[in-house]
């Protein structure tokens, strides 16, 4: 009898192969999702049922084609006025076998309508649950995110609330397999700690912890979180099911001679930030590999075709995997050329200036004419931190709020380090900005430096 | 902040590699260790420390050969008389910090000596451990042996009751992390769950429930376990240090024709149970490649030398990954020459008769002359199912106790299934016993057919 | 400029990427055609062009699956009455250039209609081929077979030979890239060696050598090739398009009581010979999984729903793909279950007696009354080293001859080792055959032994 | 019957694994040589012996590692005044057989005294050679250099031109098994292509197909080939034999805070060069990984420890790598923080701002004040293409040659594309100078853009 997690890194998002006497079920599978098949094959089970704990925003549910895959049988929550296509509707009490494993459906709503926990027991032993699989009602050191219905905001943390009561009747002996990781775009007080149990997150969980119903949902309430606009394309294709992954995710490579036959697609420079400031693709957008999951579903259209700019074919298919993993298919290759050798052919390149600490304190303290300080971090972070002078406009809005900015003035982006700055930067030199610099160390080296916060964010 | 189980199988061995900010920890680590680097590695971490829950008598340690490789430091736990000399000695108490990861050392005997526990903190929250390495001190649904002191068996098993109470205090929230899994030799009782908590087992686990510290100490006295000759050897190396396994593990493949310089070779064939009845070399010893890490123990000498007659390459380096955490490392080759091809050169094969449960069944309820059923399970085993008129003599011990059976007879070998009984068979087989023929099924199929045990095992 | 060779054991056929200044060319793609574009992306090439060297008789061609896959168009030779449905066709002269390598194409008939050899040049030296890719016109050590014309068997032979000349004209120092290597179905008596040129060939191939373009056609008039069923099937899709192999090939693992839902399937037996000899379902049908790319098309029907045995994963996986390669789609899992647990469950097995080559000899010279001694080796093999006293039927044949044998004789069957024997063996144990009984070493041993063979084969 | 070719990228070092019949034979092993063994065991063979072509100046040889690991003889070429101590001396026509394969040696001076080619043949057919092993003798499109005598530079050009009359005499039909590609320190003009014969070679090499013995010795005399320092430590490890690579070549990831345990280690940045350019930490030194093989000799010294900067850790592991094959075994460990999080520790970082072609030809037209073009090409380089005004130092000299250079002026650093530029960048930096930028593109930018070139190298 086994559990075994799957990480897929970038998202956070954690799926499970679980199986005993031959037959195994998938919690939260991934749209990429041949790797569960052959997880369970080698434990030497078959893939019977596939489990989801909700309708997923964040990412292409591999649901539908792991059951086309293998005849498996997909399960979900209750959904009644739009019920997810390709799977049968579960209720709470009902229980599933595999082997000596058995699986207990728990309607666990509040994050969403649909969600599910499903309690793990071995029928050889006791009668108390083992382990939970709470999807995105729990997780390591938070609880869900309740903002996904704005008209009953209140309700839904409250129904949140009773589902954390039910997960917490569970036990502390219960091990707890949520469907995600620190990281992710679903929760933001999650631990770094990859495993818990409900004994242990009863105590030090402070959401879960919280035992005053009204407390809770007053906190709920204060919460800020954002919607990448691509969380809608995820909503259609996981309630209709979205296609399988293309059978080969390495992007050809295409030499520098070859990018006119790529005209009209968006150069998607997928390197390093570092790399990135040093030398670039004109006209380039930089979202470095393992940012993709973050900021692809802000800055890209689904529709939009892309020609990726990567060190190498490895960097380029782990580009092409993490699009893949929220819909994004439409990469066409990727520039095999180096910077070097690009440049050699006399083509333009671009280059953005990295300033240190000391730098931005000097222009902070005393602005030069016709320069800003552009901070592209999330609400919450800027209001933990505001660095004085800065104006605040988050990453993922930057696109459809250029119309804000003055392509007159030079701006500095900032972030917590540099790295979704260098991402701002590049917008806005795609957007015609010139001057554009980029702060290196950002609110991170601002702090260690001593220097003073600012009195709220602007 | 992450823990990583890996699991050897054979021997049903579980090590861990844990970390956090950087630095990392081993767990147990087994004697092929280049994996341990790697993933710690993988995560981001150094190795800087090497945990031993326990001197283990059932593989060769990899703890000396790790800190040669990384530089890290070993702990292992009290043993005034003979300490381990590649390690310092820790006592209850000690803590050791990796990022916001902490250890603390908890003294556990009565398996041995010198069992520790480890206790799993996150600085970061509560107070209460998240997670136990218990070694082999308790285990899913079962608890360590205590028979390796025959002098003192009352007292050690009260040692392990006691400490199996500091490890319930730790609480319910508590995961279990143990040095052995499902088919290890160090305990017959173990659940085939590959996870479980504090509190999980406290409700669940026989042994670990049962709070009469007397009655306890009486079953444990009850209980019988065997410990192979190769133990000893285990025991010299885990204490002294053994050395790393060679760089490249795969055996050299040898044709027919080269046997003749590997004269005085034992023969091992290590493919499956059904192709050594059906046709193998003369004078060849049947261990199939994923039963050596239990029986090579017991019927092979470390210093002997050995040739392997694998299917393929792929299941002579498994064979020779066996062997080599047990110590053996006299793997000289291994013949790459399929049966019928060694055959076509009119060279001489043996073949074993597989009965079935029906033949079987005749012969006991009417014995033939001179023949005799032979059952080489364990004691426990053969006392827990009895067959009629067969005649019991451990598989392990069958080298050392050969005299007792009469070569003028024939024997049919049984175990469980009919491959211990393969084994048994070609250990006959070798000493020169004809009319030697295997129950295939064995207790298995006698029982499923619905043949009667006997009263008590003869 | 690199020439990647791909070799595909089982069919000993041999495919090719080629590239240079960023594009590709494979040449013969198999099936399972995904490796090609991992292997051209990783040499930094997209694959624009895919060549066939003619239509494939002996596996499922990928060109059409990889010009799905990568938008390369597919160019194959002259068929006018039937041409290939995916292909454009392209004529003698035709050149195609990627960066500085340059093909051009040899229209070779003989082998069949639409073989096309296509000369290798580098731009940036000589005018001369560095090499060339033959298809089954030219192999290292024989020439292509020529018997699929029947009713022009001369006729083809003299285009062979002829194309064989244009071949050699294109100088010594070519390269000499054959579509197969040694144990093809495609030629008796290829070289084992890998590697060769035109200039070697041309002292060393014996066919090639032969400047008598009449007793060259003499000579193929009086070969003798088998033509297995399957090659009508491969006929179609070749010409039509094959679909791509399933996303997963490895079998689901199946227990021994999942089999009740595989009922009607054939149970296909693909571990080695002599696990086959030791015990074995009864009813299964006995094809080593290193032996199915040679009799699955004789033994099977591409519509016959498979549950293959097999000793573990990575050999159901294995034996898969070989099905796959030739169109054999439906294996529906395999037994997960090792003989001996499967006769603990008190289910029946079957066993085969391996008979040595002093027994068979004992039984030629004075045969046992009911005994026969059935020969399955090919006729050219037969005719080599004809066994006194045996009956010949060639393996291939035997599903579709078995009316020809006596089911109240017993049979022992031998070929060349005893490989090929046992899957006969099966053959008729599943036909109701008893005493069957497998020869093994075989024709081998027999001439190993010193036996005498027979004035004729019978 | 194989022949298996190994590439080492980076050094563009060729090795190759022959065998047949269950022997095997490596020609110039490399020095991480499990793979080796590994491949020979996956192809049924034994290493029986390993044949050195010479002795490599630009790696560590594997021979005696190998050796060692698998009991084979080392085979070199005479040495008479220094003997290799881990090999035999073999002469002209001795021949070596493995299975059906024979090799025989060839003594082919001129590169080195103890240059030997190996000649291959097929016993099973004809008496020509199928394929020749040439070393550093004869590549594909350019012959061995031949200044590694300076007192006999004369007569070892001539003794070149003889083997390869030698050679040449085996005949078109041998395919041609060299020990370096392009991209080799030894050879300027090989040819891009990686397969060709004698014959092929005889027709389109110009140094082979040079028939004049006094024209060929002239062309070589005004060769001019760069002799790195790390040259004389592979002469001498190879002649006593060098030690085999550590177990696990990956670094140890550490973390900012842990480089004050790493004082007097240099830094190593093995990040690509555009990530250099954008930010890197202060007083590294830029190799990028691909470039090791060339420059880590020139620039860092054996004995001098090494702290990697590299994007992750593969690419660290590919350094390490590349650095272990040239005997640079001190790497402690690489540093695991991106640079953003760096500088988000308010930690110092530099950059290096890269001009583009028409910047630079503005200020060659027009030199600022106290500005140079620094030109670090090989001088066959410069003097193929000069850039006006530019000043020439090698960089692999720049470290001994800095005193040449004036730190009051600015330099701009030019190659070919920017690559080894940056390199030079980073080793000025480093030494103080202030004002170091690059031009990215440099002569290729040049020359695409269509300035001219000067009259002469300065």
């Amino acid at each position: 009898m086994f559990v075994e997690k799957i990480k897929t890194e970038g998202l956070a998002h954690l799926s499970y192969v679980i199986g005993d006497g031959g037959e195994a079920a998938v919690v939260d599978p991934r749209r990429d999702c041949e790797l569960y098949v052959e997880l369970a094959h080698a434990r030497g089970c078959r893939i019977a049922h596939v489990f989801e704990t909700h309708r997923n925003e964040d990412l292409v549910s591999g649901a539908p084609i792991l059951a086309a895959m293998t005849g498996a049988e997909v399960h979900h929550g209750p959904n009644p006025e739009r019920p997810v296509v390709y799977a049968d509707t579960v209720r709470e009490g009902r229980r599933f076998t595999f082997g000596k494993l058995e699986l207990a459906v728990l309607e666990t709503p509040g994050h969403t309508d649909d969600s599910l926990s499903f309690a793990l027991y071995d029928a050889d032993f006791g009668s108390e649950p083992v382990g939970v699989f709470t999807g995105d009602a729990l997780f390591i050191g938070d609880v869900g995110r309740t903002d996904f219905y704005p008209d009953r905001a209140a309700e839904v943390a409250g129904l949140l609330f009773d589902s954390l009561r039910k997960l917490e009747a569970l036990g502390d002996q219960a091990i707890l397999y949520p469907a995600h990781g620190a990281g992710s775009v679903c929760g933001d007080a999650m631990a770094d700690r990859e495993f818990s149990t409900i004994g242990y997150e009863r105590r030090n969980n402070p959401m879960f912890a919280l035992q005053d119903r009204d407390a809770f949902v007053e906190k709920k309430l204060n919460e800020h979180h954002y919607q990448p606009p691509y969380f809608r394309l995820m909503e259609r294709l996981n309630m209709e099911g979205g296609e399988a992954v293309r059978r080969v995710l390495s992007p050809a490579p295409r030499g520098a001679g070859a990018l006119a036959g790529h005209e009209g697609a968006t150069l998607l420079d997928v390197r390093g930030v570092t790399a990135f400031l040093g030398a670039h693709l004109p006209g380039s957008l930089a979202i470095p590999a393992d940012m993709l999951s973050a900021f692809a579903g802000w800055l890209l259209d689904p529709e939009e075709r892309l020609l990726l700019v990567a060190d190498d074919g490895a960097q380029a298919t782990a580009a092409a995997r993490s699009l893949a993993q929220i819909g994004y298919d439409r990469v066409e290759g990727f520039l095999d050329t180096a910077l070097p050798a690009w440049a050699a052919g006399a083509r333009p390149f671009g280059a953005l200036p990295a300033l240190d600490v000391e730098e931005v304190a000097r222009r902070v303290a005393d602005p030069p004419e016709g320069w800003s300080l552009l901070d592209v971090r999330g609400v919450t972070e800027v209001e933990a931190s505001p660095i004085p002078g800065a104006r605040h406009l988050y990453l993922g809005e930057l696109p459809q709020r250029l119309g804000e900015l003055d392509p007159e003035r030079s701006y500095t982006t900032m972030c917590a380090s540099g790295a979704r700055a260098t991402v701002a930067a590049s917008v806005l030199a795609r957007a015609g900005f010139s001057g554009v610099s980029v702060f290196l160390g950002s609110a991170g080296a601002w702090q260690a430096a001593g220097h003073p916060t600012a009195d709220k964010a602007q």
